[in-house]
């Protein structure tokens, strides 16, 4: 067993108060130690997703009393096992690991992980880079497709369609046969989304947005929407589609409660249900779960990949954030450890 | 056959336009003549419905070109019947009518109602008075039950309680061993309802509101609301009750959106749906909804019985609507035709 040096402390990202990325500080700790069934992952990248974002502000479902480690998911390699045959298997390998599970999330430089769906392994051919963004984004995705085809859509509504999932999602869909209705705020994301080869794109700012929307969804006869943006877009999406319909809020870009229509709830047959992924996976059985990640590994290469702008030194997580927050939808920022 | 003498013309109260009581005017029209399966029935009572508050504003579900008749459920005597055995069936009979099917609402002398779910035959020990009311409040309390006992839930919270449908539901909740958390607003509602046997009233103007309805929705696993007031108190509702419950909107007296926290929808898999009678009526199968319309009318004495406050003639129709409209929760107010 190849024996690698591990340091006395790390270099770990700490969110003080959930106010935001001005509460998050670098700070020196110990190197934790795996217990029975965990793992020690010495991180190597990680990416800012929305949902880091709305867990630095408080906004998240998990909230641990301050101070936290945050960082949702990220890519690194097994350089100590506790005991258990599982945690040996790992040893060595390049590993996908999640914020979920024992220890808390993964800018951190090292982090201990229960082998009990803390960490997940890498095929060789995906770079610890891509390794780094395989789970949330790709597993939503393909959960999205899964949901879809259940229900037997054949068109689905999508909003903040020009995010990195949203990209996937069409990429996906495409594949499947599903149509996407994309759902986007500028221009700019139309022209970016029609270039990747999406058939609809509509503008949410449009003048004529409603009535594109109606019209869109009435001709392909669209019930399902997936809405990451919530406030009035969702009654909107409500509106816009026919009778027995649905949206499925999964995210909230805009902060602000949803608004429903009570005659569209009521005389149209509408409703209102939510996408998180941690219950969805604990939701399925263990063998779809394996499927679903082998086949997602598969696919990162083209459908599921993740197009990356900036890769900052995790000491720069202030500023990755403030970039990333800026401009969400022209590829990732990635933080990298060390 | 018994002939009645039946007049050429017939008074008649139309809305003019969308725009509430003010739009009403009283019109002498001829009496129509029944066609093929259709009865005319001479209406002796109709009570005045919140769902008729919303048709006059333009809030309800049909919305057919003005003038229209409104009246959505009344009583009288069927006293011609167009060919075919079934109408044939109903001369002479005391009926409920609704305003659904062919023809136009009830509040008008004579009414032409298709005996296909137009007319339904009144038990001979019902008052006339409380026939017009055996329709929309009783089959939508007795759907409101059955919906909670087939999804085995102990207890459901109810808003605007202390409605004439409120205290139904909170009588044969109690029958059905169902516990009602109601929510009212007003302390004279929260004595009324404890005064007829409700053990759980809650003021939602009351300071400790929110808190006193989580106390309730834990202690009792309340994990479905029907809401009839909607806006800012549907998510007040969403809050107060444990994960993975649900509002079912089913009116919106506040005349608001809907309003949803999208965490409590994502991170506590909370979701919101609908109840509307009609549909809820032809998605049963015609056996049972014959057992529970006959079960319904033996239970109008009792548990689905409606207070009766001050009956209106005809022409008073907009007074009537203005004294319902000051005080809703003390009993019902009925148009008297002739």
């Amino acid at each position: 067993m190849k024996k690698i040096k591990i340091p006395d402390t790390m270099t770990v990202v700490v969110l003080n108060s959930y106010s935001g990325a001005d509460a998050l500080s670098i700070e020196q700790r110990p190197v934790p130690t795996p217990e029975r069934n965990e793992v020690l992952v010495k991180v190597v990248f990680a990416p800012i997703n929305p949902s880091d974002l709305a867990t630095l502000t408080g906004y998240y479902g998990f909230k641990n009393p301050t101070p936290i480690v945050p960082g949702g998911e990220g890519s690194g390699e097994v350089v100590a096992a506790g005991p258990g045959v599982m945690a040996s298997y790992f040893l060595g390998k390049r590993v996908a690991c999640t914020g979920w599970g024992t220890g808390g999330g993964v800018w951190s430089e090292y982090v201990v992980k229960s082998v009990k769906g803390g960490v997940l392994s890498l095929n060789k051919s995906l770079s610890l880079e891509q390794g780094a963004m395989s789970f949330i984004n790709p597993l939503t995705a393909s959960a999205f497709i899964d949901i879809s085809k259940k229900g037997k859509h054949k068109a689905i509504l999508l909003t903040a369609a020009a995010s990195s999932l949203g990209k996937m999602v069409n990429r996906l869909g495409r594949n499947e046969g599903i149509q996407i209705i994309n759902v986007v705020r500028r221009d700019s994301q139309v022209d970016l989304l029609k270039t990747q080869g999406a058939d609809i794109v509509l503008n949410s700012n449009d003048e004529e947005f409603e009535q594109q929307l109606h019209d869109a969804c009435h001709k392909t006869n669209t019930r399902l929407a997936f809405d990451a943006v919530a406030g009035s877009l969702t009654n909107q999406l409500l509106k816009a589609m026919p009778p027995n319909s649905k949206v499925t809020v999964f995210s909230a870009l805009s902060r602000q409660a949803v608004q429903a229509s009570p005659d569209l709830l009521i005389f149209e047959n509408k409703s209102i249900d939510s996408f998180w992924l941690g219950p969805w996976i604990r939701k399925q059985n263990l063998l779809k779960i394996m499927l679903l990640w082998k086949r997602t590994q598969k696919q990162i290469p083209n459908h599921l990949k993740s197009d990356i702008r900036k890769i900052y030194p995790l000491k720069e997580v202030k500023e990755a954030i403030r970039d990333y927050t800026n401009q969400m939808t022209e590829g990732k920022i990635l933080l990298k450890m060390s």
